[in-house]
């Protein structure tokens, strides 16, 4: 058997068949600590290849070398989910001619399944891997916990390449992607910074507005007649969303409530949860914290799950078709309930849909929590700057001031009108914004398109075009 | 989300839109107390579909009910890796029009996924499943342990059907195969007879030949040069072989060799081996018994593999390729060292290559035990049968009577010649056995094809022609 251990990165490039105009690809779990993104590209740039599509489950603050790649035509086109402020804002001024193609965690996979969005060669971060590629997220100085985004692109690229710096004897025990899949294994000093790839603890906030609204997502949820035995739930790890999952964790623990699953990018406080009996298990795509990581890898019902399981539109059912309570966070939501979490009120790009749209759609009950304004910003406006999650998919907003439901959720209305929540209707919330930071003026943008904002089932959503260069 | 559970095994077939000339298949890990085939077919043929392929792993005597089916046309063809002699008997009798196809474990995943045997609606005979089809082996009434045939079936059959008796809450804590794959499920009574699913215990020969052909085969094991650490082993399920790993415990333990991996169909001596520390993992396509199916269940050292990355040749790679040693068994050997494990000596079809000819291709000694006769039938013959595995891929024959080693491995010859062992020209060993049986008969048989050994790269490797009718 020969072997798939390769010298160097550059050596697996070559024998990869790269060429250019072709489209490489790169998954997030490593987050604002992977190296590995800007290892190849360094080493596919210095081999003259150039015009190539990325094809990137996220981006972030680590990757700005891209520009450089951008402004040599090394890249010349972006696919991704997410992209973190100091890209998206070079992107926003025009630093590319093609516009970046936004897609979320569940089209994302869909589109690779299907040939939409079809990967040349893969290249997978891999904190432990054998000498044929079979790899995990689990092991290693490197761990991450899941590689849920990583496995469309190793079943369906053309060639892929693990990229390792944890090396083990052959066969990794416990491995997450197996070698059937793999051409290519390359071992490197490091793939990532550990500070960077996951935080020690994510804290909840003390912000009192923060708490405020976690304390009103609690009572939504409670309230809301989904909050039962079979109960499942998906939360992010912004401060607000980690409080509400902790007071959540209070709640269904004196109520004796034993839900199913916790779902998505999965932090210490739904382990906690876990641990102390509000879920049968934990569906992991992605480990944001510490806590997060030791977890799946010692504890048999924290589960991986690859990112079509967790969100494909095209599979023939995903783990979002059956959650019940989602808590999302937004930059903008307007008064017909449509988010944006692509760019700030300037229209320069800072994010992503990641799983928002695909949750949001999946999800019984769609949850934004937001503060009314940022930086004397409001967050609802009458139009946001680009649609990210269509307000049909939304059925909650919760503020500081006040709580807007959906009007096409008229029960929901009700049971927590019933409950004396703040229910207000969400041009209100508007107007109370307004009064303290004054009607924002729209954001003066050109003519160019920068970035497509795609659905997760394909169609175009919004556009998101250049703003004057700082 | 719509709901993937109808009510009956009639109306999934109806509603995956199973129509005449189609193909069906199904997976043996319930093995002889397999009830789903035959509950399926028998609801196909009151359909009123007929003309169909059916596609399985392995058929057990259980399956007998199919020569029914075959009389009326409603099965026409069979692609199997295995058939036991009471179907094999009336196959070779000339009950099929068109030959059955045989392929090998390794062969069978690898013509699904390239499309060379493609599969219309896959039935999956799940011990435990969730509503939405995520489903596992491991658990229930009917556990089987490892559901490793039925992942390529699950992953690319135009339509997939979960039949369960054990329905539990979405979603399933440990699936083996995801929702993802799965269109329908319903739920039965019992899917098979937990009896004939896996045996109590597997228990090893007391034959006093059974015996000295065991201590054989760990003495060419410890004098080949393999045994060290890191060491990876199959066997199978026959006394023999289950006393050749016992014994190989044994020296393992004593000589403190830490092996990588037990492989293949999984005993419980196997089971001991890893808890004993002879190895860091197990990875299991298949468990023949209680004992493995309660470590597959509760250990995580010990894993599920699919069929295709246990052995398909047309994945990037497949852990048969790192195999050092593999026991096997034969109905006979002949001189160029070509292995029958099809047919009986009369010509009859009673097996199947199962893993036979993937793991002797993969691994690095390939060792036949046999005796060197049976019910006065010799082993050694000038000319197989069937050729199920080519002689290429064999290394050493094992009898009560010497040793044979193919003369493409002279080192090894040597090695086992200085080690004191019998080592003897295979040509001996057809002597000595025909001195006892004399020379037999070659089987009359006619000139009717009744089944095709496809090799498990695919190549048309022998034919099988009908024998007379009892």
């Amino acid at each position: 058997m020969q072997g798939k251990v390769v010298g160097s990165i550059r050596e697996a490039i070559v024998l990869s068949g790269l060429r250019s105009g072709m489209t490489v690809s790169f998954h997030h779990h490593l987050r604002n600590g992977d190296y590995v993104l800007n290892l190849v590209m360094e080493q596919i740039a210095a081999l003259g290849i150039d015009h190539l599509t990325v094809h990137a489950s996220s981006l972030f603050d680590i990757h700005a070398p891209l520009l450089d790649h951008i402004k040599s035509h090394v890249v010349t086109k972006i696919q991704t989910d997410y992209m973190s402020a100091r890209l998206g804002r070079a992107i926003s001024e025009g630093a590319m001619e093609e516009p970046v193609e936004f897609r979320t965690h569940g089209g994302r996979p869909s589109a690779i399944e299907t040939g939409a969005a079809p990967i040349d060669v893969a290249f997978i971060a891999a904190p432990a891997s054998d000498s044929m590629g079979n790899c995990s997220g689990k092991y290693g100085k490197s761990a991450c916990g899941s590689l849920g985004y990583a496995f469309p692109d190793a079943m369906h690229a053309k060639k892929v390449v693990v990229i390792t710096d944890n090396l083990v004897p052959y066969p990794l025990v416990g491995w997450s992607i197996p070698e059937t899949y793999v051409d290519y294994v390359v071992a490197v000093d490091a793939i990532g910074d550990p500070a960077g790839i996951v935080s020690g603890t994510t804290q909840i906030t003390r912000d009192p507005i923060g708490l405020m609204m976690a304390s009103y997502a609690v009572r939504v949820i409670q309230h809301s007649g989904l909050l039962k035995d079979g109960f499942s739930f998906q939360t992010g790890a912004g401060g607000a969303s980690l409080a509400a999952a902790k007071f959540l964790k209070d709640v269904m623990v004196r109520e004796q409530i034993r839900g199913s699953f916790g779902l998505g990018g999965i932090t210490g406080y739904l382990v906690d949860m876990l641990r102390e009996g509000c879920f049968e298990t934990l569906l992991d795509v992605q480990c944001f914290d510490l806590k997060a990581v030791e977890s799946i890898r010692t504890d048999p019902r924290h589960m991986e799950i690859s990112a079509s399981h967790y969100a494909s539109p095209t599979v023939r059912s995903s783990a979002v078709d059956h959650l019940d309570v989602v808590i999302l966070g937004a930059t903008e939501v307007d008064t017909d309930f449509n988010v944006n979490v692509h760019t700030d009120s300037g229209g320069s790009i800072m994010g992503g849909s990641g799983g928002h749209s695909d949750t949001a759609a999946g999800a019984k009950l769609a949850m934004i929590i937001a503060p009314l304004f940022r930086a004397r910003l409001p967050i609802v406006t009458d139009r946001v700057t680009c649609i990210s999650t269509p307000g049909r998919d939304i059925d909650v907003l919760v503020t500081q001031a006040g709580i807007a439901v959906n009007p096409r959720q008229p029960e929901l209305q009700d049971r927590l009108k019933q409950a004396g929540l703040p229910v207000v209707p969400i041009e209100e919330l508007k107007t109370a914004a307004e009064k303290v930071t004054g009607v924002p003026t729209r954001p003066a943008h050109g003519n160019r398109a920068v970035a497509k904002v795609i659905s997760r089932t394909g169609e175009l959503l919004d556009t998101i075009y250049n703003i004057p260069r700082r």
